[in-house]
């Protein structure tokens, strides 16, 4: 049995001074400044084991303690990113098993905090709570000036569509590794102003449709265009559909997918070179005025594409 | 099986426009304005079923979806009252089990959203996952100018210790019903400012242990003037001792606890009156300088009382 007072003075030692707030934990709620003049951007998200990883070691899915708690707030900064906000705290509600080793959850903490130091965002303070299977629910806050907020819905028809790195396959590993795009989101958000921006979580073409839904606009895709990963293609047995469908419905990639006025690609294509070198760029279509549909392309003639076994991932 | 995208539909539904955030629910992140000048207050609290309440209706600890959603709003709204906050906007993250029927979620999200009326507070958005148990985590922000701002630890030897309303048997009723003491805390931080003030989550002894904790104080306390509340004295068969320690240590009041310089005693007091005449106040006992040692008194005379066989809530 854990006790959960010792349990958080041990948390707090984990957390380094610079990355907790003004009062912060060990107080009713945590104090906290916002820049001036800027809005806040506020976003929540849980894991659950047995659901969003595994204990178990020979089991797809399984994540070390340190691995889910870094995951638990890289989905948070995902979402950061996708509005084009800069980190500025989070809040962790952990529900805890009465059989848990305290040890699992300070390894949890420590993949949490290292993330956190990578991101600069303060560790605000949390929550313990008894529960018969682990959660934890992070809600993370990040800011903005308005006019760098990036919102889904003002894809306009003519914009051109990118995603960042590479689709699919993400189970094999990048789920749990993926470094939250905020650094790239900023950028755009700042210099190139996306008309619309999301993290891909739910699968790309999904996502795709929640811009083209705010929007009330359709896209036209570039198969040829579509950065299917390595570990996609290993999982499709190197067969292409196979591989470009997971490319376009598995979950967890975490990329940006955004989209700009066409006047502003070349420009970005050269900035993009020159900062995010090792991160790759693709141009995979276009907005197009057929409200929530979808074309495919292959090498600019239109073409169909057998459907989907699924649309992308529902949690639940 | 519920769909996911549906049941996000059905909820956006409930929550009435004027509550909603710009963007708000449907993009990746809800936008917030901070009143200019004010200082941001956090803080989260989750509600797990099977601990925090039950579904079985013959149980101590029942509660319908309704009570259980506002009250997995006003824990976190309690909190922010004991930093003299005023409630700003909350996301909520649910854990919801594949056999849950969809009209439980929607009524527990119309309980949570019926206090978020109440209390004017935006819903700024949130998560759904797939549990194997209904947990429901709460992340609530508020704003404050800094003087405002209450914590545990400016308590001074010759203190008054105050509490709002009475204490313990709150497991009878009151911890699903509670009204979270927003107005009271903020009317006390405006014109008043305790020197340290928290809400009663843990059980009161406890919580006024970490008010010693933080201010490292101590505290003599007036056996007769501890506000006993009718539940406590009737769970303890009206045994006076047992009402005593049901007061001292039962979890769940939801009550302030804070102290005042003696100098604002009076007028705190006659302005109460006017403005909470149905909230009783008492006036329980004096801040010492015995770091973290608690004498009880009776009738002004030191006493000494049996230890009570637990000191407070531990949440696991």
């Amino acid at each position: 049995m854990i006790s959960e007072f010792k349990l958080i003075e041990k948390i707090k030692k984990i957390i380094p001074p610079h990355l907790q707030c003004e009062l912060g934990i060990g107080d009713d709620a945590a104090v906290l400044k916002i820049p001036f003049g800027e809005k806040l951007i506020m976003t929540t998200d849980s894991i659950v084991a047995g659901v969003d990883f595994h204990f178990e070691k020979k089991r797809m899915g399984f994540a070390t303690a340190a691995q889910a708690g870094r995951k638990a707030l890289a989905v948070n900064l995902s979402d950061l990113a996708a509005m084009g906000a800069k980190p500025l705290a989070c809040v962790i509600s952990l529900g805890i098993p009465p059989s848990m080793k305290e040890s699992w959850i300070l390894d949890f903490y420590r993949g949490f905090v290292q993330l956190a130091k990578e991101y600069k965002i303060r560790c605000a303070g949390g929550d313990l709570s008894r529960a018969k299977e682990f959660f934890a629910s992070v809600t993370a806050i990040g800011s903005a000036k308005s006019p760098e907020i990036v919102m889904r819905s003002q894809a306009k028809p003519g914009d051109w569509i990118a995603v960042t790195g590479s689709l699919g396959g993400s189970l094999t590993g990048k789920h749990h590794a993926f470094k939250p795009r905020i650094q790239e989101a900023r950028f755009l958000a700042q210099f190139f102003k996306p008309t619309a921006m999301i993290d891909i979580s739910d699968g790309f073409l999904q996502d795709l449709g929640h811009i083209l839904k705010s929007s009330h606009t359709g896209a036209a895709l570039e198969l040829s265009e579509i950065p299917i990963s390595q570990s996609a293609m290993i999982l499709a047995g190197k067969h292409p559909q196979k591989a470009l469908e997971r490319a376009c419905t598995d979950g967890e990639d975490f990329e940006l997918l955004f989209t700009v006025p066409a006047s502003r690609r070349i420009k970005l294509e050269k900035a993009w070179e020159k900062h995010f070198s090792n991160v790759p760029l693709s141009w995979i279509g276009r907005i197009t005025p057929r409200k929530w549909n979808i074309d495919w392309m292959f090498q600019n003639k239109k073409v169909l594409l057998p459907k989907f076994k699924r649309a992308g991932y529902q949690h639940f």
